[in-house]
Parts: structure tokens; C-alpha cells; sequence
């Protein structure tokens, strides 16, 4: 009785918060003769949308290929389901919590199920492009826990992450929460998401990764780290390729709209930031072991990408290179911190996404050169450190950085707690040495190959 | 000598066809200058077209993956020749059938060879459009009767498809035709081809599987049903990864125009149909076996994006979720129903895009709540049984799935058939039990690894 | 000393030619005011460059696919580094080379790490396009030196074609050197590249692989060369498909504009003579073997695409499918003629981009139907030898041709050499057998599949 009460409270809320709408524009015919020059905004956002969807496959290719073959289904299982069930619950509840009316600062409350007024080809077009992005966030998770996470629980957060923490965070910063008014600067600013979306799911993965403690031998009982490496190495790279793909789509679409020209200016520093992070992880390895390391150098290209997605709009070339040689040493440095501290983390999604995330975002705090605004080509500009901004918009950057990491570390880990507590979050160690395959989903990923058991 | 008067005959026929052609516009000057609009529609239809030519790729990892490893390199085959065999016929007949000038709405008599007046920016556009689509329907095929067919059948078949088969039913649709001009409703309506591709590919489909019957060992001596897993999950994953991705040009860029602000809704629904088609897939086998299985799920997302190909400019976001919902269920009731009827289709081709084309055209008849018409954003819109359309629309849809299910099984068994007799379609036992790519292609998919036979 | 001397007096050199810029347009504001049609423009490039870059997971897949297991992580590698200090060498300088102020018609001088008055967006959207193709040409070398050459060699010849043979030669047709100036019909012309990315890339590839020597066990004691069958067929076939999308890109979006509508004519031929292409290399297998040869068909589509690259603006559907028949015929031939002067070209490299390179230039001054211009849609339009421009544009075509082969191969083979005497780069031939993965990356690309090794 009382869960069914709980559900009707909650439904009635939601039907409140579509409120007594006015009409939309679902045709499209208002909007068009409104602005003539839509279109091409439309055919950009939704292309450069489609490329971001995109990378879904990629972070699949990614995550089976980086880990053992008795866990690839597994994987590929996730990372099909929490773009699902993340669509359905974004829908529900979490494109409301980010782009509805805002609630002191802290979340939106209209908009639910897209109802209402929400019948509107440009409310569907945001809300497409802030789908794919929630799911970005949610599945860079499962690469932190990936081959000991029960499904059940992995399917929990993944709504919880989709329909809450990450919406959260991201209306502070693009649905007019308090971080986007901070008096520093131009407010907290992250172009494409390195924070929003890259930290975010990176830092919920640190927690995540510490909660459910390292795989079964991957530190030995002399406490020292054991590489366990990933079963299909072209599937993974294929997987970065994808990845890189699409992330044209991620940072060069954050502009919403065709008639900012600075997107050239975005694909190029995307492309150079990715290339000189992957050459600076692979030459550090190579001093190290003497060997051109290949994982190294795709999580490089990762590392990269992560660390430009906030400031891609706002600079310029060589420091795009800069940024991208530094998010290389992060990642290598991140990578045996994480050892170190007896963490385990499968696929390196928590230097890669989690630190670069955060070094982008304070990136433009030190970077921006003063050529584009707060997603316009109008002034006032973004200036950081180096261009004669002053400390004013570092500030910011490290104030919603800050805000990320105890939002997102502390929601990540109470989440985990929670569901650990309520219905077990690890499987069988026995099962763990069987594989999440068989035991979960019943079938292997390769039935006719003889796959040697690590 | 009879062949060659024959071929004559038929070259005469088709230059006729190409017409003593006024000019038509190949420089694209001319068609700039009439519509300065038009390079951003151009810049959509295209790019969507290169998305649906990729979702080739999608159809040939998935079959491949779900095939045996032993079939592996006949099935890479066949999705590649497809398109290229397909592309070729296309050109020479199957475009004129569809668009060509009406004749008593049963097909289409004009514009063989892209030749006379039309070499034309425009219909050279829309007849890439048309073809990326064709070879859609084409290539759906190849999953039902996978594993047992000879390449040479495949081949003589595709081309049928391609040249006849397809178009003639496109025409009925598309180009014209006497479906077109039903005095139900707005005619039979049918957005992106949920019947006119999926259908006739997925019923064709069944007629070949049925001519064809089922591999060896698909159904043990008590007839029960037996598994035959895929031999590269990771591989049928990525498939269908690619093919969500391509889908969302399929859909959206049939407005054929970027001036339809609706596209931003047809993505929406496009991804919630196929999130909610998975996840109902997903707990309807979880139930049944307490498993989660990725086959289905992935079978899910591909039937939930069937389904919502025909509706999706006609519909809004929980009309989208409901139909996903019942393509969930249409899909695994699809699969035990041609098991019990021993009918052996080896990816889920025929309830995937079969079954669930059928419920797509009809879910238009229900859902279509009269915010846009017919490929216009301009009143009549199209509007169903649930908002005040009445059964004029669903009356229809539904005349048109009879005929689509009369025609592409007709033809398709008739087609299967008369190979049988002529060229025999099977290949030989021994044959099939050593695999189809040695004896066919001389080269298997993986001399490096040790491949268990089953 | 001395080193450090030359790279003081190289960044001298350099920084002189950023030059004393007046100022770009970094925020795109004045741009837009300038040409209000200019963001489809932006819009058409950019997606087409991204296309062009997804075509590097190509090239990975294809020669990872095509060639042994043990070896499959080092052409990962080599495919990704490729890419990743291409970009930054051609940041550095090779975009200079070729866009810079022309230096007696044979190079550019101007415009280095994009400085100055280079931080502009338009200017940035033409590095962007410029940096894709040289990225294509590099990683084409890579398939024919496979499985032999040293990782390092790899590298620098990297840089060196990325940052000095390409833009050389791409400075003479693209950047206003000679070639562009021919008084023959209107001068060399290679619409997206046929000449200057894929003849460059795979005639350099031929000198590579004849400096380097066949692999071992390619050829036998009697002289007869052995077929080393690639590992991964699905790999190397969705490689295919990948590229084959990414070429609309490179095809279509050669145009550099969306207002020259002629881009759905690229399209159609570029569909066609792949198809084509195709087709005619399965049937010479066919009557050669009785088989149905998939590695021959699948070059054939790329064979097909080479070839189409230069003419695939200037001619209209029929002379596309002859272009890709005679490619068919090209590639076919070309893999014998090299087996038969022993030659090991492991993934067919050279017949594929070098020979149908030099063809696809030649067949512009044969085919060109004088319906589009150089770059534009007003006239002079281009003709070649059946539409009644006599010989003049094939003479310029042939000079080109000419020019391309001499430069191409005569810098690479320089290039090898010197690399060979310098550092030596062939790997030694135990590591040859055990394979490089494990020598130079210490990494197996499948360490959980037990491998036959071959």
C-alpha cells in the first residue's frame, strides 16, 4: 500500500510539473517562419546528435574489448541497456530536472514526459541533444566496475545516475542553476561537458570503483597491481575510432546552433588536443618500458578528448596541443595513482574521464582567449589566465569543479552504498572466476572459440 | 539467339523509357537559383542517405555475428553484393519502376539509366535516396535464410528484389500508385518504410525460409527446437549499434526536406520506441528464464526501430514508447511462433522486420495525431483512431498491409520457388555441415584461430 | 650543438612564415555577416571532414583484418599514430606546404602551426578538410609494409609523408603550384583526390614495399608466391564498409560548398563505380577459381572508390559504372603483375590506391562531360575526350599523372633508403616469425584465443 501511495504522490508531481500548457509547435511550421535561417541549426544539432549517439557503440567496443572474454556479453549487455532504460527514465524525469523551471538554483521541475507545451520541434530537438549526452555519463560507469557488477544493480544505477545525479549537475551548469551564476567570470562555464558529463560520470565511477573493491587477482597478495589485459585489442581500438568519431558530434554541436563558425575552430582543437594527449601517453610508456604501449595511446586519444570538451570553443591551436600534452601525463599519472591507492578500474574510465574531466574544466580558466562567449559570437568573450582575464574565471572553473567532485563522488558513493546494502552489488566471487556471462545472461560471447579462463 | 532477341527487345523497351528528354538541370545551377533553400536540404537528404548506406554495415555485422563462425565470410559476402549487385540493377530498372511515370498505378515506366532528361542534381538525389533504401529491403533477407542457401540463388534473388519486387510495391506507396490514392484517409501512409522496406524484406524473408526449410539440426528428432548460438556476439552488438545509428537518417530524412522542423521529433521517437522495445524484450525473456539475455535485447532495440519507421513523423513521445512496448512483445511472440511452426530463421529476421513492418503501418492508423501531413507541414494532417481520425486512416493502413503481405510473399515464394527448379537454391548437405564459406568462397573468416564446429 | 642550432634556425624559419598577420577572424562573427549562406557551407565541410576521419577506423580494420594475428596490434598502432603525429606535424608545417603564399609554383610558405592571421575560422575549416586527406594518405602506406617494418621507421616516414611529400605534390594541383597552371584544357585536375591523396599514398607504398622486401614465406623456394590469408575477415570486411561511408565525405564534400547541388551527382558515382568495381573483380575470381572470392570483392568496392575520386564530379552515371569496371579489371591485374615481379604488397595497397589513383586521373580528361567547372558551377566546365574536348584536358591529366609517379616514388624511395641505412627497417627476421605485437608492444592483440601461428 504505502509503495503504491509513494507512486501516486509521485505521479501526481510529475503531471504538475507539465503543467497547463499553451500550445507547442509540434509541426515546425511557427518556428520556420519565425526564423527562415532554422534548417541548417536543426540539420547540425541533429546530425552532430546522431555522432554523439553514436558513441555508445564505441564505448561498447571499448569497454568488451578492454576486458576478458567471460565478460563481454556482460558489456555489451550494459552498455545496450543503460542507453535504453536511460532514454525512458531522461524522458520521465531527467530532461525535467535539467531544463525545467529552475527551483533555487538547484533543479528544474517542468517538462515531465515532455508533456504539455513540450510538443515543440525545438523543446525535442534540446531534449534529444540532452539525451544523448545523459546517456554519455551514464555509460562511462560500467568500463570503472565492469567484471564483478551484478546486472540488476548495474541496471538501478544507471537510472538513478540518468534520472538524477547527472541532471542535477547539469542544470546547475546549463539550466540556469547556481553554478552558471557564479559573479566570477562569465559564471562556471563547460563548453561541451568535460565536467558535466565526462567528470561526472568518471568521479560516480571512482566511488563506484571503490565500493565494489579491485577484481578478483588483480593485486596479488604482495598488494602489488597485476595487468589483466583485454581479450579483443581491435575490437577496442575500433571502439576509440568510433569514440573519436562521434565526439566531433559532442564538442562541435554544443554550439546548438550552425550560425557560430567558430565550430571549425572546435574540430580542430578536438583533433589536436586528441593527437598530442595520445603521442605524450604513448612516449612516456615508451621511456618507461620501451614499448609503443597501444592501450596507453587509445586511452591517450580518450584523455585528450576529455580534457578539450569543455574548453574546445574558447581557444586556440597550440593550446589545444597544450592541454592535450598535459591531459596525456594525467592519464598515465592517473592510472598508477588509482594502482597505487589499490583501486581497480578495469578500462582507465576514471583518469579518462574523471581527472581529465576536471582538468578541462579549470583548462579554460587559464586558456580562453577571449574570441567567443557563453555559446555566442557576441561579447562578452571568455578570457582566462593567460589572455589577460585575471584569476576571475579560474575561480569559477575551480569553484564548479569543486561542487563536481562532492556532488558527484558523494551521490556516487551513497548510491552505491545503498544498493549494496539493499540488494548486493558484487556477484559470487565463485561467479566472478566463471564469468558475468554465462552466470547472467546465459551465453557466452564467442561459444566457438576456445577462449583460454584468466 | 532467342536470348539475344530477347535482350534486344528489352534494351529498346528501356531506352524508351529514358524519353526524349528536354534537359535536365546536372550542373545544379539552375535549381539554385529557382530555390536558394535548396543546399540545406540537399546537405540533409544526403547525409542521411550516406547513414542509411552505413547501416549496410550494420546488417552484415549482425548476420555475420549471429551466424556460425563456418558461414561467417558467406554472409560478408552476401550483405556487400547486395548493395553492389543491388546498386547496378537499381540504376538500370528498379528506380524506374518506382518513380518512373505511372502506369494505371501498378508501376512505374520511366527514367531507365538515370538517362535523358534524367541527369538532374534533383533526381539524381532522389535516386540515391531510393536506393540506400532498396538495398535495405534487399539485405534483410539474407539473415532468414543464412547458413543454407547458394550464393548463386542469393545473388539471381537479390536481384529480383532490387529490379522487381521492391520497386513494384514502392511504386503502390511511394511513387504514385494505386495505394497511394486510396480514398481512406489521407491514402495509405506509410513515413520512412516500415512496410514498404522492412515488410517486404522481412515477409520475403518468410517465404524463403519456408521454401528453403530449416538448417540441419535446428530441430532435434522430437521436433523441439534447438539454440544455435552466434558465434561473435561483440560483432552482432556493434551491428546493431550501427544500425540504430543509420536508422536515425532513415527516419528523419524521409521529410526529404530540412525545412520540416519535424525531424527533431521523428529522432525523439525513434530512440524511445527502440529503448522501450528492448527493455520489454529484455523482461519478457527475464521472466521466462531469469536471464538477461543480449540476443533478444539487441533484436528488441532493431524491432522497436521497425515498428516506429512507418509512424514516426505522425506521433508523439509516448505514442512512440506504446508502440516500442508491442513491438516488444510482437517480436519474441514472432519468434516462438515460427519455432512452433518450425520455421527456421536464423537472426529474428522475418518477427523483426516482418511482423513488426506490419504493426508499424498499422500503429499509423492509431497513433497519427494530426500534426503533420503528408511529407507536408501544411494542413490535411494525418490523424488516427485515437485522436478523432476515425477508422478511415487504420482502414487504410490496413488494406495496405494485406497487400504488402500478398504481394512480397506471392512474389517472394513464387521467386524462391522457380530458382529451386531451375538452379536449385540448397546447397548440399555435406556441404552445409562443413560450412558455406569454404565451399562457396574458398577462405574462411578465421584461419588463425581454433574454431570449434557445430 | 649542431642539432640544436638547426632547430633553432627551423623555428626562426618557421615563425617567419606565420608572418606579421592582420587579424583573422577567430569568432566567425564578421564571416557570417560577409556570406549569410556561408554555415550550410560550414555545416556540409565539417560533417563530410568528419566522415574523411572516421575512414582511419577503416583503414585500421582493413589492414589489421587482411593480415596475421600476430601482428594485428602493431597495424592498430601504426593507423592511430598515423593520425595522431600526422596532425601535429601538419599543424606544424604541411598545411603551410601546401595553402601557404605559393613559392614558385612548387610549394607553400606561409601559414605555419596556424599562426598570425590564421586563427580565422575559415581558415581553420580548410586546415580541418587539408588535414583528413594528408591523414588518408599517410595510413595508406601502412597496409603494404606490414608485418615487417620496424615501428620507429614507421613513425618517421609518417612524419615525413604527412609534413613534406604530400602537401609537395598536393601544393602542385590543390595550392596554385604548377600543375594547376597547365595551358592544358584547365589544368591538372583531381577533383577529391584520386592523384594527389590515394596514387601518392600507394605509389609511395610501392617503394616501401620494394625497399623493404617481401615477408618471409611469402614466396617460395621455386619462386611462387604463397596466399597468407588475413586473420580477421569480419574485421577487415566491416573496415570496407566503413570506408566506403566515410568516402561519400571525401567525395561529396570535395565540393568545399553546399550550394553547388551537383554533390548528389558525387554521390550516385561514387556509389556506382564502387558497385561496379565490385562486382567485376568477384567474376574474374569467379572464372579464374570457381569461387567467390571476398577479399577480391572487397578491394574491388575500394579499388572502385579510388578510381572515381578524381572524376567523380565532371561525368554522370554510366561513365562512373565504366570507370569502375575498368578498375575492377586494374586491381585484378595489379595484384598479379606485383606477385609476378615479387613484390609482396600484403593487403593489395598498391593496385587499390596506386594504380587506380593514377587511373582515376587519367579517366577526368576521357569522361568529363563538361557539366561542371573547377570547383564551380559556372563555366568553363570541364571536358575530356568523348565529349568533344579533344585531348587537351587528358594531356593535362597524363602530365599530372606523370609528375605524381616520378615525385611519389622517387622521394619515397629516397625515404627508405635513407631510413634503412640510418636506422635500419626491416625487423629482425626472428621477430618477423614470432611477430611484432610482442616484440615492439609487448601486447597480443587476442591474449585469451589460443592462435594457430602461421
Amino acid at each position: 500500500m504505502g509503495r503504491w501511495r509513494f507512486f501516486s504522490v509521485l505521479f501526481l508531481f510529475l503531471m504538475l510539473g507539465c503543467g497547463l500548457a499553451i500550445a507547442g509547435d509540434p509541426t515546425g511550421a511557427q518556428a520556420l517562419k519565425a526564423d527562415p535561417g532554422k534548417p541548417v541549426d536543426f540539420v547540425w544539432v541533429l546530425i552532430c546528435a546522431f555522432l554523439v549517439m553514436f558513441m555508445q557503440a564505441g564505448f561498447a567496443c571499448v569497454e568488451a574489448g578492454f576486458c576478458r572474454a567471460k565478460n563481454a556479453t556482460n558489456l555489451l549487455m550494459k552498455n545496450l541497456m543503460d542507453f535504453c532504460i536511460g532514454s525512458l527514465v531522461f524522458w520521465a524525469v531527467g530532461y525535467a530536472f535539467i531544463m525545467g523551471s529552475d527551483w533555487h538554483g538547484l533543479i528544474g521541475l517542468s517538462g515531465f514526459f515532455l508533456g504539455g507545451d513540450g510538443y515543440d520541434v525545438d523543446n525535442y530537438l534540446s531534449f534529444f541533444w540532452q539525451l544523448v549526452f545523459a546517456a554519455t555519463a551514464a555509460t562511462i560507469v560500467s568500463g570503472a566496475v565492469a567484471e564483478r557488477i551484478k546486472f540488476k544493480a548495474y541496471f538501478l544505477y544507471s537510472m538513478a545516475i540518468v534520472s538524477l545525479i547527472y541532471p542535477v549537475y547539469a542544470h546547475w551548469v546549463w539550466g540556469g542553476g547556481w553554478l552558471s551564476g557564479l559573479k566570477f567570470g562569465l559564471g562556471h562555464l563547460d563548453f561541451a561537458g568535460s565536467g558535466v558529463v565526462h567528470a561526472v560520470g568518471g568521479i560516480v565511477a571512482l566511488a563506484g570503483a571503490i565500493v565494489l573493491g579491485p577484481r578478483y587477482g588483480k593485486f596479488g597478495r604482495d598488494g602489488k597491481p597485476r595487468a589483466i589485459p583485454g581479450h579483443n585489442i581491435p575490437l577496442a581500438a575500433l571502439g576509440v575510432f568510433i569514440l573519436w568519431f562521434g565526439w566531433y558530434g559532442f564538442n562541435c554541436g554544443s554550439t546548438f546552433s550552425a550560425h557560430h563558425l567558430r565550430i571549425s575552430v572546435v574540430a580542430v582543437n578536438t583533433t589536436l588536443a586528441a593527437a598530442a594527449a595520445a603521442v605524450t601517453a604513448m612516449l612516456i610508456v615508451l621511456a618507461k618500458t620501451k614499448k609503443f604501449d597501444l592501450g596507453m595511446s587509445l586511452n591517450g586519444v580518450l584523455a585528450g578528448l576529455v580534457a578539450i570538451t569543455a574548453p574546445c570553443a574558447w581557444v586556440e591551436a597550440w593550446a589545444a596541443v597544450v592541454i592535450g600534452i598535459i591531459a596525456g601525463f594525467i592519464l598515465v599519472g592517473g592510472v598508477y595513482l588509482l594502482e597505487a591507492l589499490k583501486i581497480d578500474d578495469p578500462v582507465g574510465a576514471v583518469p579518462v574521464h574523471g581527472f581529465n574531466g576536471l582538468w578541462g574544466v579549470i583548462a579554460v580558466g587559464i586558456f580562453a582567449d577571449g574570441t567567443y562567449g557563453n555559446y555566442s559570437i557576441e561579447p562578452p568573450f571568455v578570457k582566462g589566465l593567460l589572455y589577460g582575464g585575471g584569476v576571475d574565471q579560474l575561480i569559477a572553473q575551480l569553484i564548479g569543479a569543486g561542487a563536481l567532485f562532492i556532488w558527484a563522488f558523494g551521490a556516487g558513493y551513497i548510491l552505491f552504498k545503498v544498493l549494496d546494502i539493499l540488494i548486493g552489488i558484487r556477484i559470487d566471487p565463485r561467479e566472478e572466476i566463471q564469468g558475468v556471462d554465462l552466470v547472467e545472461h546465459g551465453t557466452p560471447a564467442y561459444p566457438e572459440f576456445y577462449v583460454i579462463r584468466r
